[in-house]
Order: structure tokens, then sequence, then C-alpha cells
């Protein structure tokens, strides 16, 4: 089984995915707070480019949730931003929530071309593992980076997925990217937290008063759902 | 002290270089190569992007030799390839080179809007580190990478230049990028040649008959030399 890895989305757009399951990862926070969102009732997540595209679609169904962040910051006139802290099940069980949000949205769509695309971070490592191994396809992890460049958590959380692959006794032929992503994952493999709040993205969202967030991603294998993303929309296919 | 680094060309266009030095790196083989032709008494090189920019200089310039390749394979009617054993004494001593690389070039055009620009590789760590320190700016490494994508060997090289910076006693400020590259280089370490071979370029080169390239390209510390690339030239400025 081969596994490769793209940084950036722009990476990504330049890779062959055809055939290949493919995981988007952006650790802090979207694909954490989709994870955490899912586990406690929300019915799906229909990821959107622009701000402008989120509000269109809930002018047609005013019963969807308008979630996102710019900057990690919330935006304006929306039910939620960024924070798995806002889903709670009171607020999300049994919604569809549109997501608009920095890095993620670029990843996921041109992570579609894909056999397959499930929803990955330090939540559910083992469960996406599972699901990997099951599917017995080639391997793309996707992370989001950072405004194109690479960021240190989607990496290392791609890294943990090789890792934890190997340790399946699967041999895995590995590219540079991968190879250095498992690499960055065993150097800081006993303190994930550690790493995330060191990152670049950690520090911002530490300085903006986001630190219990990071903390939250930081939760390995608190989750045993790998959500999918399929025709537009994130949800959990059994 | 900041440090920074670009995995790839496409990243570096993307980063702010006013006042930085920028190093940047292909490790295999173009900025060893032309660290080998300067030790064996080349004058300069002119670094162009495309095969007929450089027959054009030629034709203008008939004293000029021309140098590259695409795909580690010579070109036809070029003087030499891009294989450090290739530039003799005998063929290059007083000679000003015109060089066309896949890679290499597209990332020394992106550096040019730093405050000055050094050539790296394995070959001259020790001097361009104290050329780095000397210099007293923040530092940006441009990995020249594969077809816009990560390559072990460029990142691994960057990760030496932290790595050898600290060890001066310099605090530096870094970001994911060269904290990763640092952690990749350590890593590697005690087996540059080992990396070098198993990495994917390493590979393709073996591949072609070219493993003692890469043997060479491992002799870390063989330069003293620290080429600088000013108004479209690559040369010795003392």
């Amino acid at each position: 089984m081969k596994i490769d890895l793209a940084f950036t989305p722009e990476e990504l757009e330049k890779k062959d995915l055809e055939g290949k399951s493919v995981v988007v990862i952006d650790a802090l926070r979207a694909t954490s707070t989709v994870i955490v969102a899912l586990e406690n009732g929300c019915s799906a997540f229909i990821p959107v480019g622009t701000v402008e595209e989120a509000r269109e679609l809930t002018v047609e169904h005013p019963e969807f949730l308008l979630a996102g962040e710019r900057r990690a910051l919330p935006l304006e006139g929306f039910h939620l931003g960024n924070s798995p802290r806002d889903y709670r099940p009171d607020k999300v069980k049994g919604k569809i929530i549109v997501l608009t949000t920095t890095n993620g949205t670029r990843a996921l769509v041109a992570s579609q071309r894909g056999a397959e695309v499930f929803i990955g971070s330090f939540l559910n490592l083992g469960a996406l593992t599972r699901r990997l191994v099951e599917a017995g396809r080639d391997i793309l992890i996707a992370c989001s980076g950072e405004k194109g460049l690479f960021c240190l958590e989607d990496t290392v959380c791609g890294g943990a997925i090789v890792e934890r692959l190997e340790k399946t006794g699967l041999s895995l032929s590995k590219t540079d990217a991968a190879f250095a992503a498992k690499v960055l994952y065993e150097h800081c493999e006993n303190d994930v937290y550690g790493m995330l709040c060191n990152s670049e993205w950690g520090q911002y969202l530490e300085g903006l008063g986001l630190g219990k967030d990071v903390r939250l991603c930081a939760r390995v294998d608190s989750s045993s759902l790998v959500p999918v993303y399929r025709e537009g929309k994130i949800f959990l296919d059994r």
C-alpha cells in the first residue's frame, strides 16, 4: 500500500488521487470541530468556500445553521464559530450546518477527486486507521495548512496516521512527505498537546484566548467516528 | 534572529523576503554542482529558466558554456549536464556557465527579493553558517523541491543550517517549517548519505546510474565556499 501526504491544498491539487482514500486534516480546529459536532448529534456539514455561498444556502434553507470563521474569528450573523466547544448537543442535534473556514474548505474541494474522503484529526486516529486498513486503497493525506503554507499540527497528525498504519503490520511505501510526517510525529508523540501549543497556529489561538480549544483538539482517540465527505456533504455513513 | 523555510518555490513566492538573507538549496544536485564548479575555478554561473534562453545567451556570448538538465538527463548540444563530476578544472576553469535546471532556477528567481542570496548544500554547511551569522539578518531557507512539491533532501539540508546556527549559541525564533526541518535533520544527522539514497530523487538518480553523484552531494563540509546570487549571476564575492 502506498501512502503520500500533501502539506497544502496547492500540493494536493498537483497529486493524482484516482482510486485513493483521501484523509483531510485541519487539526486546529475545523476537522476536530466536525467530529465533536457529529458526536453531539449534528446530521451533516455542508462545507462551502465563501461567506456569501454560506449565506445564500441558508436563504434557501432557513433550517440550516451557519458556521465558520476567518482567521479564527467568528462571522457576523453566524450561529456558530469554529470552536468545538460551541457545538453542544442542544445547539447542533439533528441540524445540518453550513461551514466555511479559512483553510479547510480548499483541501476538501481538491480531495473530491479521490475514491473516498475521510475527515481526520487527533480525535479519531484509531478509528480512522481501522477504516483505512479496511478500505485497502492507496492513501493520500491532505493537510489543510495555513494560507497555502505548511503547518506543523496537520503534518504531525498525518504522521500519526502513517505510524498507526505501520503498527498494524501493514507494509507501506512512503513518499518523502509521508516519511517526513512520520518522523515529525515520532518526535512529538509523547506530547501532542505541547506540540499543538507551540505550533504557530496554536500560539495564535492561545493569543485569542482559545487555549481550551487547543486542549480539546489534543484529545487523541477520544472519538470512534470517521466522517466521510461525499457529494458535497460531511456525514457518518455507518 | 528569525528563521523560516519554504519547502517549494511556490511557498517562497508567498513569503516576505525583505531585508532577509536567503539560502537557496537544491542539494541533489544543482547547488552542490555549483559549489564544486566554483571550487574548480569556474568564474560564474548565469542561471536561466528555459533551454531556449540558455541557447540565446550563448549565441551572443559564444565563450559561455551551456549546462543543464531536465529530469536529471543531459540536454542536446550542451557542454555540461548537472553532474558535479562533469565540472572538472580542465573544463570549467575561468569559464562563465549558463545553467538551466528543472527545479533550481525558479527558487533562485523568487529569492531575488531578499537582501542577499547565498547558495547552500551539504558541502558548505559550516561556511554558510558563518556567513549567515556574520550577516546578522533574519533568514529564509529556500528549498527547490521537486516539481513544486516537498523533497526530503533540501529540507534536511535546511534543517542542518538551523541546527548549525543554534549550535553557535544564537537564539533563533523558528517557524513551524524551520522547526520541522531541524527535527528531520536531527533524525538523519548520523547518515546524511543514507537519507539522500533513500529520498525519492536520490532513488531516481540511482536508477539512472548516478549514484556517484549522490555520494558526492553527501560530502558534508567539504567546501568553504559560499557562492552568492546577485544581479543574475552566481559567483564568489570574496
